[in-house]
């Protein structure tokens, strides 16, 4: 069974404390690691979770409000100087390019390692990253500045050929790939073996969606309709729901709401507001419209089986 | 007694780890508090070791390199979105004050407070803040790039006069002023009494250098001479001297050297390369030249008595 495997690194909005980092998350896809958002002190939360600073080749940076992005250009940085050679792959709004460079000028720091921006592009839905494992979609959210969620989706694998048909059927290499396919087999006899008797069914393609920061937002349902783990936004409980609307941010039931109308199978909440010391009220209020839900910590890890 | 200390934020060069934060520290005198240097993670290593943030109003930044820096960010904006009113203000690169402005563009944050920026100017030594309790001179390092050390020094108290006297002596107002300042005292009937025999002492202004980064710089011998308390770098001991050399870094000899030739009352090291995970051996290095040497750790605390 490969890995599908998500690492909360900071939980908290706006500002560290003691007890929880701001917004970012490790991703493990198959081996292939992925970062979502880089707030200041990331990088000592991926040592302190043990997750390896060389192995992440893809970051995803929702939108440049400093609690999602003030700790990328440390950590740009320390690969540099741990002697990175491997490129390195940024996502995000056009601005950052500009944030990252000035500072590197000012420090006379010619990076060791190739480092390639991609833009996110203002009210558009598109695919950012693509090979033969997972896609991920960007989407926009709706923030007081431009921001997008993410939706990291694994590719549908092909059908598994019954080992005990496979070791006796003689199948030439080309027919091989056919019935994977979900085509029948008919052997050199002209027997036709019906590809559902000869297959198993292979595991689902597995599905995460991270969206932070936003507002209560319909417009993405359609879009993380059934993942499997939706990451949504619960800056505030009902008690404030005032403000959650004037900050375009969610309350716990807004995020509930929107797992229950996109049908997802489980809903983490996180990017809580300092205030809630305690995050139990959270998890209640989402749990009353969308039961299977679970708070976020900083060092939990979801794995998604397959 | 006054104030006089020096809080260890982060003695580490370079890159974060678990043990110890790259390079700020918090300075008390006399209930104004300044920040020297502020790396990323900064912010929570003030709440780690009680530093309130709000108390904070001069921040001083010796140069460009990110481990000196990359934290200040995230502190300015955490000090707007916890509503301070009252002034910043940042002595540092001129460069920094854009790479801090694009960042509030790129949020569209409008600081609810006012930040003031003062530049420090290349090759130059010159006094950067001073009020009635004490100044602060900037000073040129050694270094890659433009780099500047900082020297705190209290302003001389006036002498006191002995209080048997003052209960006694009927001395006018204006004349108590002269006799503090150094002055004998004629009393009405033409008596002369020396200015020694009717006050003591004042205590001793006291003073902080810090010094990093730096190669052995001798030119700085004149300007942080006979302080109290020096802090110079160490990135390296004596086995790593050509890289200390090349990379225009110290060795915890060359500090010591160097506080040797300025006849500091106390030298701290620190700014550590990652490498030396054990730091003892820097400190017996430097003893070996300039006994009254201690290391820095982080949250360890200096005071200066007057």
């Amino acid at each position: 069974m490969t890995n599908f495997s998500i690492t909360i690194l900071g939980c908290n909005s706006a500002i560290p404390n003691l007890r929880r980092n701001p917004s970012a998350q490790a991703l493990n896809i198959n081996g292939i690691h992925c970062l979502i958002d880089c707030a200041d002190g990331t990088q000592v939360q991926l040592r302190k979770f043990k997750i390896k600073f060389q192995k992440i080749n893809h970051i995803f940076i929702s939108h440049l409000h400093g609690d999602h992005y003030f700790g990328l250009i440390g950590l740009i940085s320390s690969l540099h100087l741990l002697g990175r050679k491997n490129e390195l792959h940024i996502y995000a709004p056009s601005q950052l390019e500009k944030i990252i460079n000035i500072q590197f000028e000012a420090s006379e720091t010619v990076l060791k390692y190739p480092l390639h921006f991609h833009y996110l592009h203002q009210n558009k839905t598109e695919t950012i990253f693509e090979n033969n494992i997972f896609s991920v979609k960007a989407f926009p959210l709706e923030h007081s500045i431009p921001t997008w969620g993410f939706l990291f989706k694994e590719k549908q694998a092909k059908r598994n050929i019954k080992k005990s048909f496979a070791e006796n059927a003689n199948i030439p290499n080309n027919e091989y790939i056919k019935i994977q396919n979900g085509a029948d087999f008919i052997d050199k006899d002209g027997k036709i073996y019906k590809n559902k008797s000869i297959t198993t069914n292979p595991p689902k393609a597995r599905s995460y969606a991270y969206c932070s920061d936003t507002a209560y937002f319909e417009k993405i349902i359609p879009i993380i309709k059934e993942v499997d783990i939706l990451y949504h936004e619960s800056t505030f409980a009902e008690d404030r729901k005032e403000s959650a609307k004037e900050k375009f941010h969610s309350t716990a039931k807004d995020a509930a709401r929107i797992a229950k109308k996109a049908n997802v199978k489980k809903l983490l909440l996180g990017h809580y507001s300092a205030r809630y010391k305690d995050t139990s009220p959270l998890l209640e209020e989402a749990k009353s419209v969308f039961p299977n839900t679970e708070l976020t910590d900083d060092g939990s890890v979801f794995n998604i089986e397959s």
